[in-house]
């Protein structure tokens, strides 16, 4: 059993460490990852935007998939910012790791605002997804303010 | 009757084209989001595979939340690998768009599994997770031999 599940996995996926005590083998996974869940994040959030900026046509269901997919994915960057994954290849300012409180806030918030976002389209309504839709871009856009380089 | 049917069915199809197009506003949008959703997917992944290998204790906690990532992120890929997507610049294979209808069921049968995963992570026994943690990333590699290049 140990065997075959070791075979699969090194042809399944021979580029993941399974070190337990460390989530990331090298840093540069870490660097990986976190941008890897803020693009799926990104592509799933400017669908809503565009319903929500009425470029497109509201439509409830398909807000309310990308919805849940954004709480989802606002739950997993954070632990990618770990000690020793600051570097100059990415846009993350230094501020995310002199300023741990204040990061964990603002993600905290993003996961707040997008749970919220969800719970407001399933309503139903436009004007509330619309009004959940804009306090959550607004915990993007403040979180990148402060922690991201443009 | 068969007017109506006609109706719906061009509405239907009218929403799958709004969404197809709506989706990925380029090709390599799409190719950067599927490879970020396998990244995320293949962190998780590996993450359970430290436990299933007997290299980490066995967490039923730790297991059961990378269980559920992996079956929410398991739903996402398939839909950026549509048409004009296709590219040497990945390592997917020519045969993801000549056998659709076999890359839809081994994508199926990734979530399929990835489901009973968390199922049986849910129960807490080791022995349940370990087999069906073997039977997902079963689909892993049988989805990789046929449709990735190594």
């Amino acid at each position: 059993m140990k065997k075959l599940i070791a075979s699969l996995l090194a042809i399944g996926a021979a580029s993941i460490s399974f070190t337990a005590a460390a989530q990331f083998a090298k840093p540069e996974d870490a660097v990986k990852y976190r941008k890897a869940a803020f693009s799926v994040t990104a592509a799933h959030f400017g669908r809503m935007g565009a319903m929500a900026q009425g470029k497109a046509p509201f439509d409830a269901k398909i807000a309310l998939e990308n919805a849940e997919i954004v709480a989802n994915m606002a739950k997993l960057p954070w632990h990618a910012f770990g000690e020793g994954t600051e570097t100059s290849e990415t846009k993350a300012k230094p501020e995310v790791w002199k300023q741990p409180a204040k990061f964990k806030e603002a993600a905290d918030k993003l996961q707040a605002e997008s749970i919220k976002l969800v719970a407001a389209t399933k309503t139903g309504k436009e004007d509330a997804f619309k009004a959940a839709f804009t306090a959550t871009a607004g915990t993007c856009k403040a979180c990148h303010d402060d922690f991201k380089n443009k």
